[in-house]
């Protein structure tokens, strides 16, 4: 069974116009996609923001909920937070798990546009199961991850279609059902 | 096909020491579920809150993205709000339901806890295609539904369960995972 990470990537993403960005780190993002991370069994949730003193405001609200009074008052939360890592980008991120676990992961990039030559959940699903590499998920922010970075693609994910043709979920669901459909027990 | 609706319930709720309680209304639960709702075609989302003051701010930040300046900059988030009904509690959505359907929709009570006789998602999903009756999904807020609304279950619907034994997701993540499992094309 592979080691599977997160990454939440904040630069270089787009607008809606297309332009690459830089968006806004989110406190719900990180608290939302951390809890999702733990119960699927995720071993690490990055945030990637290239902004040092946004990663020290991140930082410092996730010490009130791991060290301050939060802890305390939903130990829930502490839980869930100890698996987020602050990174700087894509490449830093890919640094620290070279360190770590001596290995390159597979990327595995998201995004909730068609088109390219994708690989389905069942497909990724059996992947994770068979491979012995670990593999980090990547997720884009704003309106997705800029193509310098889905061009990197170990693994084009399908996106996440409903009945529907409205694909604007938010990263925090999208989040969430990616790993239901890729780690729920069967 | 059942017609599918989604109520997010503020009062009865408990907190973590299981008191009855009402919770606050958060903003970021009206955008992402009704997102989420927008994507698997569910036909309408309640918000019910009984505070009367929060309704109001419930709908002035909704109508800034319907009407507002934010009808212009955010064409899909308008398009998901427009699913969205302020209401007092579970029982003015119902009388909302019979006076639109003329139908009294069956109840799926959701919860992240275990216990008790149980539907699975298979099982729901099945019947979605097969009854004619619009079903309502109830999802609460806080540390979940008090027990007077889970009695009132027609259909007590199974929890979340990923690898882990942690079951601590947002009602963001959880509404947006029910949905998949319950509406995604296979």
């Amino acid at each position: 069974m592979a080691d599977l990470y997160l990454v939440l990537l904040h630069h270089p993403t787009v607008d809606k116009n297309g332009q690459i960005v830089t968006t806004a780190l989110t406190n719900m993002d990180i608290h939302d996609i951390a809890r999702s991370a733990r119960t699927y069994g995720v071993k690490r949730f990055f945030v990637a923001h290239p902004v040092k003193a946004l990663r020290a405001l991140a930082l410092k609200i996730m010490q009130h909920w791991e060290s301050g009074y939060g802890s305390t008052y939903n130990l829930t939360r502490k839980d869930a937070l100890g698996l987020v890592r602050l990174e700087l980008d894509l490449d830093s991120t890919l640094t620290t798990l070279d360190r770590e676990t001596g290995m390159r992961p597979r990327l595995v990039i998201t995004s909730a546009r068609g088109g390219g030559e994708r690989v389905t959940f069942e497909q990724l699903r059996q992947e994770l199961r068979e491979r012995p590499e670990p593999h980090l998920i990547v997720l884009g922010t704003g309106w997705g991850l800029a193509p310098e970075v889905t061009e990197r693609a170990d693994v084009f994910l399908e996106p996440i279609n409903g009945p529907t043709d409205y694909n604007h979920l938010s990263v925090r669901s999208a989040a969430a059902i990616i790993l239901d459909r890729l780690c729920a027990p069967r």
